[in-house]
Parts: C-alpha cells; sequence; structure tokens
C-alpha cells in the first residue's frame, strides 16, 4: 500500500522543497541563534550555550532521529548538536551495519516505526530518492541528509549563509564550482539555489565531471538560465534572469507560449557585476560513487588562486576534504569553509525549530516551492517505464513493494519531461500509450497535450519496442503512422 | 567467583520473571503515557511530548545503557526514545564489533562495569542464556533485548498490549501462530504469555520450524496446555484451562501427585468461545539462527486471509519483516503490526518507570513469577553434565571463568526434569550420581526424589558412560542393576 | 597551516599535562561527586543520581563529543556517563567506520569541524601520538581516550584515585606493574604519576614485554628515579627522591650542572616504608599493538599472590582484562579492580568540570606540568629528522599536511634529548646541523649548548649521512673533524 502524503508535514528532500522566503526566513532565525552561541569566527570562548535560553521549551520534549546508511560524521553529528543546542534529545542509528536493515528490512519500514520514537527525522542513504521514499512513509518530517549523487539541501542552506554573510545579496555574483560536478549531491542542492537566488554559476568541472544533463536542463529549463560560453577571461557562465523562475514556476504555465520560448535566448541585461568570481566552491571526488576511482582531479591551491579574478574569491568547500583543496590555503583570508561548517548548527537548529513549528513554523508555505503543482504519473512497478538511473530507490530490490513508477510530470519552458518523482531523474525517451484508445505516441509534445487529470488514461513505456508487445500500435508523430 | 542474585534488584529476562499482575500494572501505565503522548493511532500531530510533566522527576537523574551485540534499530531506538520521554539519558554501545568484545572482554565483565555508569541495562545477544548471565553480573536490573533463540519478554509485552488493546480479555481467545516458531525468540515469550493469560494458541509453523520440544513440553506441563488435533475447520491448537499454572507454578506442587496427573488429559469446559481466529501473529524466517538459509517459507497476505474464520483477525508482526508479510496488507483494517510497533514507546516507558521504582515500582512482586522456588543445581564447568544446547551461553568460550554447570530442577505435572538455568532449555537424558553413595541413576523419576537442599550431595553426568568413567556405579531403574 | 596553540583552552594528553596540584583539585572534586552518587563499594542502591543538584548550571549547556577511532565501551561510555550525570549532553562518534574518517578525513579537519559542534571533545586513536595532534587544532579541550601505545591520562587519574583511597600517601609505597609494559599506554602515564607522587615502582614485564627506553630513561633522568635491583626478598624497583621531579623539570635547569649529575647515584634516605607490596597493577597482552600474537604472558591469581609481599597488595588492573587476571580473585578482598572501574565516573566528572571551567577551573595552572618550558624545534615535513617511532601519528598519511617534524628539545639531569612532540619518543641519535656555518655534529651535548631561541638556525638530520647529503661537513665531537 503506498500511502497518501500528508499535507500537514512538510518534509526536505530536494532544495526546492524550500521557497526563498522560507529560506530567509531560515537564515532569519540562523543568525539569531548564531548570535547566542557566539560567532565561530570570533577567538574560542568557553561557556558558548544556548539551551538554557530557549526561544521556546517546546522542543525539549521532542526527539530527532538520525538514521544514517551511509558514513558521515559531519552532517550527523552536526545535527545531532543542534537538536542538543535546542534542548531536545536524539537517538542515533548510524551504522547499516548494526541496524535493522541487515535483516533485511525495508526503509519505507524502518521510518513508519522510527516515526513513532521520534518527532523528526534525519536520513542518508547510498541510493539517490531514497529521502523521498522516506517521506512518503513517514508520520513525521523527514529531512534528506544526502541520498546519493541527488541532493543534500542542509548543505546547501549552510553555503548559501555563508556566501550572504560575505556579500550582500547572491544576485549576479559569479560562483564558481570545481571538481566533481557530477557525482556531488551537495553541488546540485547547491546549483539549484544559486539559480533561484539570482546567482550566476561557472561550472569548472573535473574531466568527465560535467553536471548532469538533468541537473544542466533544469538549469536552463526551469530557472530559465543561460549558458553562456566565455570569451577572454571571461568563464562560460550559466546566467539566471533577474527574476528566475518567479513566472515559470510558480504558476502552472501556459504550455504551448513555454514550448515555443524554449530556444529563446534570454536576454541578461547587465551580465555580472564584474568578470570577479565571489565564490570558488570546491568538491572531492566522490569516489564511492565512480567505478574508476583513479581519475585525475584537480587541485584548488594558491597558484590555481593566482589569478586576478579570484583575487577577492571566499574558497568555500562542504567538507570533508582529500586532496583537492591545500592545506596551506587554511591561513589564507579567503578560506572561509571551517566558518562554512560552523553554521552547520545554527542553520540546522533553525531548521528544526520551523519543521517543528517552535518559532513559527513552515506550514504557511505548505507543498514547498513548486512540486505540488506538478501532476504525476502513478503505476505499478511491474508495469511499463522504469526510472532509467540504475542507482535510483526504484531498483533497490528491499524497497520494491513500498515504490511505483513515480513521475512527475514537467512543464516548463523546454518540452514537456518525465522526472523520476524519487531521484529527479528526467527520462530521455519513452513511448506515451492511451489505454482508452490503444494508440501510443513517442513525441515527448505529445505529453504537454495530456491534462493533468487523465494522466491515469496513459501508460508510459520504455520504447516502441515495449509499448507494441504490450498491444499497442504507433500513431505517430504529428499524425504520421510508423511502419512497425 | 560467581556473585550472588542481589534479592532488591529485578531483572526482567524472560517473560515470566514478570506475575500477571506485574504485567497488569505494566499494561495500566503504559497505557497513561500513550494518552499523554497521543495515541499513534490518531492522525499525526506535532507536539506530542512527554518529557515536560514528568509524573516524578527521578528519572532525570538516570541513565539507562543498551548493550546490543547483534543488530538491531526497532527494539535499541524504541527503548532510548522510551528512556528520553521519561526524561532520562541513554548511552549506547550499538556495535559489538566497535565494544570491548572486541578485545575479548566477557559480558559478565563488562555489565559489572557499566552497572557503574547507568541505572539500568538493555541488553541484546546473538546466545541463548546471555541475558541471564548479564543478570548474574549486574548491580543495576538488567532488561533482556533478545537473546539467541529464547527469548525477547518486552516484545511480547508489546504484543500482548496490542491485543488487549483490541480485544476485552484474552481468555479462549483463539491466536494463531505462524512461520519460524523454532528460531524465534519472539514467539517462545508470546507463547508463555498466551498460555499465561488464557489464550488459546494455534500454531502455523514453516515447514520444519515447530516450536522447539522444551517450550511444547512447558505449555504442556508447566502451564497446563492440552494440545488438541483439530477436527474439519479446527486448528490444532494448545487450550488452557481456565486458572492456568497457578496451582502447578506458585506453589511447590506435590511431587508424587503431579507426576501422576502428568498424562491426564485436561477437560477443557467450554473451549474457545467461537472457532474464529482472533490474531494471527507472524513472525519472520530467521535466516541468521539457520544453517540453511534458502527454505520454503509461507506468506501471509489477502488470500491466506480469505478463509471465513480469519475475517476479524488482527495481524499482528513483531517487524522487522522480509517476504513473509505482504505489503498489499498494510492497508487492511486487520493489520496491526504498525499499531503494534508504535506501542513499543508507551510499554517500554511502563517497564522501565517499575524497573527504576518512579511510579511504585515492582518491587512487591520480587523474585517475579515462579523462579525463585526451583531448586537449583550449580556445580563448576569441569564437572558433569553440561547445557545440550551449542548456542547456549555457556559454550562461550569468553564466558568459561565465569558460568558454572547450573540447572533448574523443575517439579511439574510431566516427569521432574533439568533445566538449563540460562538458557532455559531441557536437558533430554541425564545420569544423576550420588556422591556420597557412588551409584547413579539415568531414571528422571529419581530426579523429583531428590530433597531441594541436598543438590550438593548428588552430580548430574551426561551418559552412563561418563558416570562410570568418573567411578560411579549403576544403581538402576527402580531397584534393577545394569550390567556395564 | 599549523596553528598557534591557543593558549586559553587546556588539553589533558598527557598525565604530565596536569600538575600534582591540579590532580589533587580533581581528586577533591571527584570525592565530592562520589559522595552525592553513591560509593560503588556500598550495596547497591537505587535512584544514585547526580543531575538534579548541578554544583552550577553551566554544564547544562555544554555538549561533549567522543571521537573514537578505535573500539572501547569502557573509557567511551564512563566519560559519556559522567557528562550525563553533571547535566550535560553527549554526540558520540564510536567507529571509524562510519565516520568521515572512511572518505579520508584528516583527524584535523575532524576536529576543528567537531570543535564547533562540541564544547568538549575526548579522543581516542591508534596511533601515537595522535591526541596531541588532535589538541593543537581543536578550538575546545581536547582530552586523550588513550592514543596508541603513548598514554591513557585520565585511567591513571583512576588509578592514582584508587591508591589513594586505600593509601594515605604514595610517597615510598611499593607499586607492582606486571605485564606487558611495553604496549599498554595505561602503564605509561601511570608511572609517570606514580613517580610524580613519590611511590616506588615495581615491574614485573612479561618476557620481552620491558617499559620502552624513553619511559625508562625519563623515569631515570626526568624524574630522577634510581633503578636498584634486587636483593633477596626485595624487587627490582625504580626509587623516587622525596621531592621528585621540582627541581627538575619546574625550572630550566642549569644545564652543565644536571649533566654532570647524570650518573649520581640518588641516595634515597629511608627506601620503602617495608619490603611489602602495596599494589600489583596488571595489564592485559595488548595484542593489537604486536606483530607476533601468541607470546607467553604471565597470569595473576591466587597462587602468585601467596608470597607474604603481596599479602596487602591491592589488585589493580585497568580492564578489560582477558586471561592474565584470574577471575578466581574477583572475590579476593584484594580485589579492587571493579571499584577502579566505577570511580571512572566521579574521576571523570570532575576532570571535565574543571576543564570547562564550571568548578573553578584548572586555567590558574595554565600550560600544565612543564611542557611549555622546554624549547621545540619545528621544521617542514619534507626536512631533516623524522620521528623514529613509526606509530607515530606523523608517519599517518592522511595527516600528512599537518604535522610537521616537532621535537621538543628535553635538558634534563641525562644527556639533552630530542623528543617527538607528539608521540614522546626520544631520538636515539641524530645529527645537528648549523644552516649559518653548514657544520654539523653528532654529539648530542651539542644540543644543550643550542640557546633556546636559536633553534631555527639549526637542522636535525638522521645521520651522517643525510647531514652530508645536504651539503653540512662533520664538525666533529669536542672538535676533532670525522673523514667523510
Amino acid at each position: 500500500m503506498i500511502p497518501k502524503v500528508r499535507p500537514s508535514v512538510r518534509h526536505v528532500v530536494s532544495i526546492n522543497d524550500l521557497q526563498v522566503e522560507e529560506i530567509e526566513s531560515i537564515f532569519e532565525l540562523a543568525q539569531k541563534y548564531l548570535d547566542e552561541l557566539g560567532d565561530p569566527n570570533v577567538p574560542y570562548r568557553i561557556g558558548r550555550r544556548r539551551k538554557s535560553h530557549p526561544a521556546s521549551d517546546n522542543v525539549s520534549d521532542q526527539i530527532l532521529a538520525t538514521l544514517f546508511y551511509e558514513p558521515s560524521t559531519r552532517t550527523r553529528l552536526s545535527f545531532e548538536s543542534a537538536m542538543l543546542r535546542l534542548g531536545g534529545e536524539i537517538i542515533t542509528s548510524a551504522d547499516p551495519a548494526t541496524s535493522s536493515a541487515k535483516k533485511g528490512e525495508s526503509l519505507a519500514d524502518s521510518v513508519r516505526v522510527v516515526g513513532n520514537y521520534a518527532d523528526l527525522i534525519v536520513i542518508r542513504h547510498p541510493r539517490d530518492g531514497a529521502a523521498r521514499l522516506a517521506a512518503e512513509y513517514s508520520p513525521v518530517p523527514v529531512i534528506n541528509g544526502g541520498d546519493g549523487s541527488h541532493e543534500h539541501p542542509t548543505q546547501t542552506l549552510c553555503d548559501i549563509f555563508t556566501l550572504k554573510k560575505k556579500n550582500k545579496t547572491l544576485k549576479k555574483l559569479n560562483v564558481a564550482i570545481a571538481g566533481d560536478l557530477k557525482g556531488s549531491r551537495t553541488i546540485h542542492s547547491f546549483v539549484y539555489a544559486l539559480a533561484r537566488f539570482g546567482a550566476y554559476i561557472v561550472p569548472k568541472p573535473a574531466p568527465g565531471m560535467e553536471l548532469p544533463p538533468h541537473v544542466d536542463r533544469r538549469l536552463r529549463e526551469e530557472f530559465q538560465c543561460t549558458f553562456k560560453t566565455g570569451q577572454g577571461s571571461i568563464d562560460a557562465v550559466y546566467q539566471t534572469p533577474n527574476e528566475p523562475h518567479q513566472a515559470a514556476l510558480f504558476s502552472e504555465p501556459d504550455f504551448e507560449v513555454s514550448v515555443r520560448s524554449a530556444n529563446r535566448e534570454l536576454t541578461v541585461k547587465s551580465g555580472a557585476r564584474d568578470n570577479k568570481i565571489a565564490a570558488v566552491y570546491v568538491t572531492r571526488f566522490q569516489k564511492e560513487r565512480w567505478a574508476n576511482k583513479e581519475q585525475q582531479y584537480p587541485k584548488i591551491d594558491a597558484e590555481f588562486l593566482k589569478e586576478a579574478k579570484y583575487s577577492k574569491a571566499s574558497v568555500l568547500h562542504p567538507l570533508p576534504r582529500v586532496d583537492e583543496l591545500d592545506v596551506a590555503l587554511d591561513s589564507d583570508v579567503r578560506a572561509v569553509y571551517f566558518e562554512q561548517a560552523a553554521y552547520g548548527v545554527p542553520v540546522r537548529m533553525a531548521l528544526i525549530s520551523l519543521l517543528l513549528q517552535i518559532e513559527g513554523g513552515l506550514a504557511r508555505y505548505e507543498g514547498g516551492f513548486s512540486r505540488e503543482r506538478m501532476p504525476i504519473y502513478d503505476q505499478a512497478l511491474e508495469v511499463g517505464l522504469r526510472c532509467t538511473n540504475h542507482n535510483c530507490i526504484v531498483h533497490d530490490e528491499t524497497e520494491a513493494p513500498y515504490v511505483r513508477n513515480k513521475f512527475h510530470l514537467v512543464r516548463t519552458s523546454g518540452h514537456p519531461r518525465l522526472r523520476c518523482l524519487y531521484c529527479e531523474t528526467d527520462m530521455e525517451s519513452f513511448a506515451i500509450a492511451s489505454k482508452k484508445n490503444k494508440w501510443y505516441s513517442t513525441d515527448p509534445y505529445d505529453l504537454g497535450k495530456i491534462p493533468s487529470n487523465n494522466l491515469k488514461d496513459f501508460i508510459f513505456f520504455a520504447s516502441d519496442a515495449e509499448a507494441q508487445e504490450n498491444g499497442f500500435h504507433f500513431k505517430g508523430r504529428h499524425g504520421e503512422r510508423k511502419s512497425s
């Protein structure tokens, strides 16, 4: 049985589950907590505290559970520290090898049970989309502490908070992102947030580690980024319009119109404020997510940062680092990564407070960013198109009874897309089949013609062949009939 | 050195360490806590709490230690949540591989030390009887969180609590138990409790996974269950008399009399209320306790439950489940297993409260069910009969200096038995040797003739051969002399 | 970047980081806590507590982090229990395999980050000197919970506390130490403390497991112990003068004088009070630190303790024990090891209180024992002499960017020595090279001639050959020139 999503429980699985205004609220509260805790940048002083003057004593009755199916110190301990500094309590399952997972228990069952032991669950998992599955089943709010290569939204909150402390606004700020842009969930959450806050993204991928196609496309189509290739000292960059995504994502667009505007070159009026890079965000090689573990990987060091455009660039890193960030930079004034790590506690305190509705709560932003507005296709696992991402949670055998083939029907400025509800990978090709008329089409634009409330009359298949095997005949592209 | 059991410290190793009245007290308190926490069946509401209004603030000064030598999420986290919701604190050793056990430390030493760090210890261990050994050495109360295939009493408390919420009384209620009845410690604790609460037990074992002989015999002999094979739609069933076990277990029976009544067919007056099954209790295949891990295993699903007698059967499962319980049942009104799991917190809160004497305490029931009344045979490990259960804690090399060959002399309605004090396995055969007279006997009825306070004058051997090797001569069965 | 040590943050890495007066303060406070908790030696009583009457409520806002890179139950749980009994909170990383260390994170980075999540860090690590490295980088106090074979100072606090409870003073008390004196960090911290408190040390090593040379030499040279070989019933013993180490270590000695007194036989006026052994301290074979794991190892049992001189000897053991301490001794009145383990909580409570400045604090003893007074040689890792202890943290590849070749220049009653700042191993031989004059010398006495503030003008090499390879020429011993 697949439970209905309880509308009153807010989850933070993707950074896009939070509206910009919500993120601003989180930062405001985080700054308040930071003032109380003592800024990590002022010299160490003993007696930092928070608990004895809680804004509300509600939290002292609540329990945070950390369910970590992948190694972590930083994320887990910072969440736990945040909950304790708020006055709450923690229960921890830090090691999959010592948990019920070893007896073959599904994630879905685990969160349903632990949701009765705790008031909030933080989950980390090696599978993309695992946190969304957990959220579907949990009776209490779920926070994604990192799921496969998908997202790591609370890291992004710390990152954006750090950038906002260093720069008045993120609008048109040039932010370079360096390293494994493909495997890093941190990067994926981060670029969405950058685009939504109006920053310009300057990709510096390690060889072969570019942003995944579906992330690239979302930046272009949904966040209306324009990709400009560099000239002279200007890097290739994703530029965002003044009011990114507002029109496109908060209302369901007129489909025909947005399709036509797909290839329109957005005119960015003034460009970045200057050619200076305001921040370089470095990530480690996500070795655990790559088959070839011996790849060449760039190192950010004083030499790299000697170029004039980096002269005032803050250097960020989600940590842990391995070799990609020179330790010698630690004493450089541009290094802000330990500060960034320290912000983990107040930022997570704020998120917890709001989710548990201790201080106002996030309830008024119900449904988050825009997800609710996207129609959902929902079929049994045995039928038709399956997510093509092999690391997606839908392919985890243990979870098979708990997942379905679920896709968001995304209608944005590009052509309409099917996106896995769990891991948010876009399906590259598929066949749309009408149960009623027994025809199928491989034209993605036909997707746009399906009324949202009629989705249950259609089945998606992975290919022509699969559609035909299931007894559907080709309708043709724009009326033309294909010979099988 | 084997320490004396401290009479003022209560342990819960077996469900039989608790009297029926005590269990009722636990349930009463659990219901009170449940009312405060919010019933897990009412729709989710934020702000569930308990801590700010503790019944007594004593607990806020106390620490619960969870010592888990086997994987667990559910049991450990529910105990920890319970302690925190009471306002107490927790320390955790969740992984044997990161504990002193890796340096070769014995369980006996571990609990003696941790008993000075905490006020209550919950232990889980792969060896049968490990919790009893821990209780022998611990200066603070020990709760068995599951020991090998032996028992899991707090799971049973949750199970019985759930059944009692669904049915006014357990008297003559038909409760089916399905799956691995042999390897499941949960089942073993459960059937004793069912018998004691007067329910009828309907066994539905997976092939080759019947109740172990010593459990079967205890049901018949000590809990006065009558085993009836089914006719027509009626299943084979263990029936319990109106006042099960009261006479048999709370006073030391006249031995001769009870022996004579061993084969008496107990007349059950009215039988079960009807032929309906009130509950089906499903357990997973305890793969970790079986050599052959690829056995056939029945699945409980809508098909199975279609029979008329199951039309109102609650479906229970201790979780985690693997494949033996169809996920499609989750939406069936008969499914109560998530509710059952949710009761884990208030039930364990109540048990902790009573053991720590926060709310009245269990002290007045000193000694528990009936254990104290059974004479104990106690010999050095090097001498004579050893427990025949190879997974018993007495066979763990690390514990060798801390255990002895200890057996309860059980005199019930069957013939007298020797039962391992740790794992409660009955010895199938043995020789009784008199140190004084140098004879031995293999007649178990001779066991009944030994006065309780003369046990130290006897040695038990595993066989004729062993007795003779040690210089004893055969006394014969009823006076007859065997030629060696 | 190697950070400067923050003078206001006190760390306890070695027992020698604490002055004798500080240790006395810790014991005084520990006794107060013990009175409140209930003495572990009085029969068990329920309701032991501490939290509800905290001496100060400051601690309730503070968090202790336990970072354990090696298995432990006792040390970790006793620290956690201590923090909780004080009213504080805990966060735990108990298993290196589930932490960021698995992603290749350095210890230096870890403590810098965790130092923002917690107010105090307890660290355990398999490498000698790891705790000192952690202390160099941590913004909050670091307590060494055991680092390789180096030290385990809080165990020693418990040991000395136990001895002081049994004996009015440690002055001239004969304390035997038995077993693996080489690999046991517990022993190393313990013997320094014994010497400083004026006890006589009677070594009873297992074959081939004598005190390491650098520990032996420190006892003789820095703690002014005289080693006397036994006669008759008197054992070989390290004797300490009436005022051990005071003159030698608290002021920088006149170098020439102390050299001359190096071989002086110190006249111990009265000798031990009698030939009785007051305590036998037993340690397990530190299998994990030895290549040959099948060595012969003595067992302390009733037989061993039958000798008259042991008739009143307390038997101590840091636990866990394996086979080296007979379980049969547990009921012997001389066995105090469980008592010793129980003291772990109040003693650690006291240390935490003082480090967090809840009760007065240790601040007035800034700098600890005597370390600050020793000049430090500090060179990049690539240059010259490296620590010769292969298990020293400086040889851990992950830490390479964070460590340097750092040595204390030790000038005591023996000849001057170079001692690794991390693991405190003395370098057996080295070459002293003058950058200015391009000569080098292999005469250790030349070390004593270098003015403390001129150390940066010198480089140390491992050998003649290395010095010559780097372009230095031999200066000769006492003016003599060696032909290369």
